[in-house]
């Protein structure tokens, strides 16, 4: 979608928006850490992102890479930086060619800094002088395929001394089909404010964000601003004087004067904010707290999980929970599907998943962060342990889950400990919900007037006897369905067919029924494969002949994973029922082992 | 489907089952009033039913034609008999090519009798001479296409004295590749349980369903039994012999032996029943009840509608609701489709419909039936009170109702009559529903342990001045939708995009959401044409140039069809709210005429 028509649009409703910018990170780990900030702050609703673009060099493939994965893992709208610096037409070409083809409609047309090393821009062969020449090009080949934003100095370009000429130049920009104007970074608002009155007089009527950079430290605020580029209001400099060596308080600093400059702004009538994050998440969280910007319900959450923006999945609306917690593994294994499931999931359906292999499984998190998180496990009992802890949130992150658990599982979290010390050892779940208003604040999604709904749901490792006795429990049960399937791939259920389980869904004014999350035995398939590979990254991180490792390997060897679905939605807890006092069949000796009864694990010993 | 396969699954699961047979009727009424019956008794729970074939003559068309229907409109499991009398080769091929065209998979082969004014059956050239051969020409051409049940003669065949001749050929039948058996009617069970033993012992092992044939006159039990073909235990001779000249006395009784018959034979292991109804509902309904025999819930309700078993039409499970009462004509109406909608209705069907000109639309009743129930009415208040009886089960039909409202309407038949009162002369309704569970009596459908829902609907004709009133209304609500539309085809509506609303849809174990009555635009504007030409048909019972002629016309003419859903299916009643109290903008003289105020008919003065 054209970033154009989100400004348009939120103007017309009158409310503000905002949008924010990361630049591409040096390091893999950099990259990796950039997604995760950016599918959290997808949660404060920017209209849209934008990826900065390093002048022709290695990184901009960075770029690119960084655009495509927010616009199809994350569905946020993003818009591509692209310079003059160092691009001949063929990389020129290359890059429009390649966003159109990911679905990426907004480019932010730059002339760009001269590259490392140069004091003065120069033009390459082929290449362009002013971003001027670069949007009229893409208008030529593009048409109004691309929505194109360009850049404006509200207090001077440091190379046009000329304040006229500055004019002249943003208004070239505009007349060669620049759709919007983000503005360079300042901290004198009135000078903004009388600014945007000197262009309208100009004649230039395209929409304008001001671009906002938090103060995050006094070195960073020094070097930016003495370069001359920006003008400080002498107030600023007094407030940080006292604080400069104290770099909490100058980020809070930063924060106060943030929320004061977009305050005064949004007063004389500004509607839209571009925030320069620096890749960093918590300023603009606060800055947009500060200012009580709620992103609109229906930005936030359409579905309950991120609609991909790829062009070939705009339509998708239906996915499988078990990738819950690994959507980009779960794109990317499915990125060569011919479509996408849209409405329904489908009988006939029959998904060819990628292999592993083609992206890799891994970590998130370093091999010192993993050892601390999770030590040495030598018995079953400290696994669950740690599971126990991750549910109640003493513990970060598990191999299948980077992030704390989410904020629909808080009333189950208690249930969720309580298995988890029974050795079900879960890695997915949901409460049941039994038609709350789409705009509740944890549960809610999809468009105002709605209700929607869960099934409640559970994903466990569990031993081979604890199943035994709880499929034997499962089976005088109504409601429940189950899939079951260990490393080699033998499977038990209690399903007839191969119709797919619908276990979230919403019902809408006007709307055929939402059914966005399903459970079924060929994704679930799938999905084992990588369920299984990451107890065996575990257990890389120990010495291959140490007690942690085997302990591991040997779980992951001869374990379940099971997913359990409650049927009857209007049964809140039901499903927890299920997993207590199951009374496997241990093989004699387990019980003295742990000392204790009835312990789902106890078959590993 | 294969009846043996729905006779062995029953058998498997030790329920009792029963068929139902028909004849086709001589005219076309009374083949309109066999197809009401029939599906009617669908509610009845029938394993399948069976159509008789009349000897190569005129009717066995009509067999066809209700064989088809039966199948494709109202979802009945259709059994086709076929005989070997007047029948040459090329008869019995065109009889089974079609059969095997309208998904019927399910023949009946007998060799018949003989034709009209002969006394002695013979062969025809080409043709075959006995039942054996017909099973053994189907298996030879279909394979396993068909399922093929025969006849039996638990008394002995007119034609074979000899007992062992009989069997031997209901052996032959078999051996040819037949199924099961059907049996003549008979009055002795426990000649007919000796029988059973009898073929049992001579090798004969397919499963065999005894015809029961209530009594349902003295004269017509007399010549049927009389002809010698069946044996009558004295017993009950003694009981017919005090009551022969009381009609009714007579029916009760039969009613009573063949819940006694049945019941013995129950007791005796026997499962499966085949009721000669002779086209007759009420005999056969009481003796089920009699019986305490209730359908399986998944055999009588699939769906809210009963699912078409037309070939091309099995995964069909979504319909707008428009046609409730008219499925005849939705079927003929699509029958063209390439595909039908399976899960959701979609965004992109645009849904070609076939012309009224093609089946006609006419009203089910006859002119004097029809005058009977509507009068004469003069003035829109006479067509009110109309409605409104009909509201009340005062009046049993209306053009666009050939029958009285249904079961699910009894909770909101008191709202109806007070709208239909104030003129919003509704056609159809259904009440919101908050997931009652499937097994519900009245509301249920689809399989066990789900729960269903539906959103409010009301759909009606209404004046113009009303309309314009009561959108003003509705424009002020969150949870109200609306179509409305003229004969010219003005279409107002308050939705946005084309976008179907889901207004019945369930929620079942192991399954996505089953969503199988919308309401959709395209679809609304097809069916207009239909609803209007009702005003029509009915207009046309009267002179041309009288008042009641004429008052229908205008209606038709000046009137808007509306349609409006309550999207909040947790608001039980608000619908009719909506309707109360609308003060439509009178153009001044019609309070006056009406000698009321705000009657929503009043612009039409």
């Amino acid at each position: 979608m054209k970033v154009i028509n989100k400004i348009e649009k939120a103007i017309a409703e009158g409310r503000c928006f905002w949008s924010f910018e990361y630049f591409p990170p040096k390091t893999e780990t950099g990259i990796t850490n950039l997604y995760d900030r950016m599918e959290r702050m997808y949660g404060l609703g920017p209209e849209f992102i934008d990826v900065t673009w390093n002048a022709g060099g290695s990184s901009s493939d960075v770029t690119m890479q960084i655009c495509q994965t927010a616009q199809s893992v994350y569905g946020l709208e993003t818009c591509m930086h692209l310079t003059c610096t160092n691009m001949p037409r063929e990389k020129i070409d290359k890059a429009l060619a390649e966003c159109k083809a990911y679905g990426i409609q907004n480019i932010l047309a730059l002339r760009g800094d001269p590259p490392r090393g140069q004091e003065q821009w120069t033009k390459v062969e082929t290449g362009f002088s002013y971003a001027a020449d670069l949007v009229r090009y893409i208008r030529e080949q593009y048409g109004d395929y691309f929505c194109i934003g360009v850049a404006a100095y509200p207090e001077g370009h440091t190379e046009n001394p000329s304040r006229d000429e500055d004019l002249q130049h943003l208004k070239a920009k505009i007349d060669a089909g620049a759709d919007y104007i983000v503005t360079q970074l300042f901290y004198d608002v009135g000078l903004y404010l009388n600014w945007l009155k000197e262009i309208e007089e100009f004649g230039i009527h395209v929409p304008v964000l001001p671009g906002i950079m938090p103060i995050q430290s006094y070195g960073g605020f020094k070097r930016m601003t003495t370069l001359g580029k920006t003008f400080v209001p002498q107030h600023i400099l007094d407030a940080l004087e006292p604080i400069k060596d104290d770099d909490k308080a100058v980020k809070e600093f930063g924060i106060k004067l943030a929320i004061e400059m977009c305050n005064r702004m949004k007063d004389a009538g500004v509607r839209g904010f571009h925030f320069y994050t620096m890749n960093l998440e918590r300023a603009t969280r606060l800055i947009l707290e500060g200012l009580n910007f709620v992103a609109p319900m229906e930005l936030v959450k359409p579905l309950p999980w991120n609609p991909s923006l790829a062009k070939n999945r705009e339509k998708e609306n239906v996915r499988p929970i078990f990738w819950r917690n690994r959507t980009r593994s779960y794109i990317l294994r499915t990125e060569g599907w011919d479509d996408f499931p849209n409405g329904r999931w489908g009988d006939s359906r029959s998904p060819a998943y990628g292999d592993l292999d083609g992206y890799g499984i891994s970590l998130k998190h370093s091999k010192q962060e993993c050892l601390d998180m999770w030590d040495h496990p030598t018995a079953p009992e400290d696994i669950y342990q740690l599971f126990v802890k991750y549910c109640r949130d003493e513990v970060n992150a598990l191999p299948w889950s980077d992030a704390p658990l989410s904020g629909e599982s808080e009333v189950i979290r208690n249930h969720l400990a309580e298995v988890n010390a029974s050795g079900f050892l879960t890695i997915n779940s949901q409460p049941a919900v039994d038609g709350v208003p789409s705009s509740h604040p944890v549960l809610g999604w999809g468009p105002r007037n709605g209700f929607v709904y869960q099934k409640a749901y559970l994903e466990f490792f569990v031993s081979p006897a604890a199943l035994d006795a709880l499929i034997a429990k499962i089976n005088k049960k109504d409601f429940i369905t189950y899939y079951a399937v260990n490393k080699q791939g033998d499977l038990k259920t209690n399903t007839q067919g191969d119709s797919p389980n619908a276990v979230t869904w919403g019902v809408f004014p006007g709307q055929e029924i939402v059914q966005p999350t399903i459970v079924e035995a060929q994704s679930f398939m799938a999905w084992k494969d990588e369920a299984f590979e990451l107890w065996n990254k575990w257990a890389d991180l120990y010495e291959n002949s140490s007690a942690s490792a085997k302990l591991i390997r040997e779980i992951s060897d001869t374990w379940f994973l099971m997913n359990v679905v409650d049927n009857n939605f209007k049964e809140e807890h039901a499903i927890f029922e299920i997993l207590k006092d199951v009374q496997p069949a241990t093989n004699g000796y387990a019980a003295k082992a742990n000392g204790r009864n009835g312990i789902p694990g106890a078959a590993l010993h």
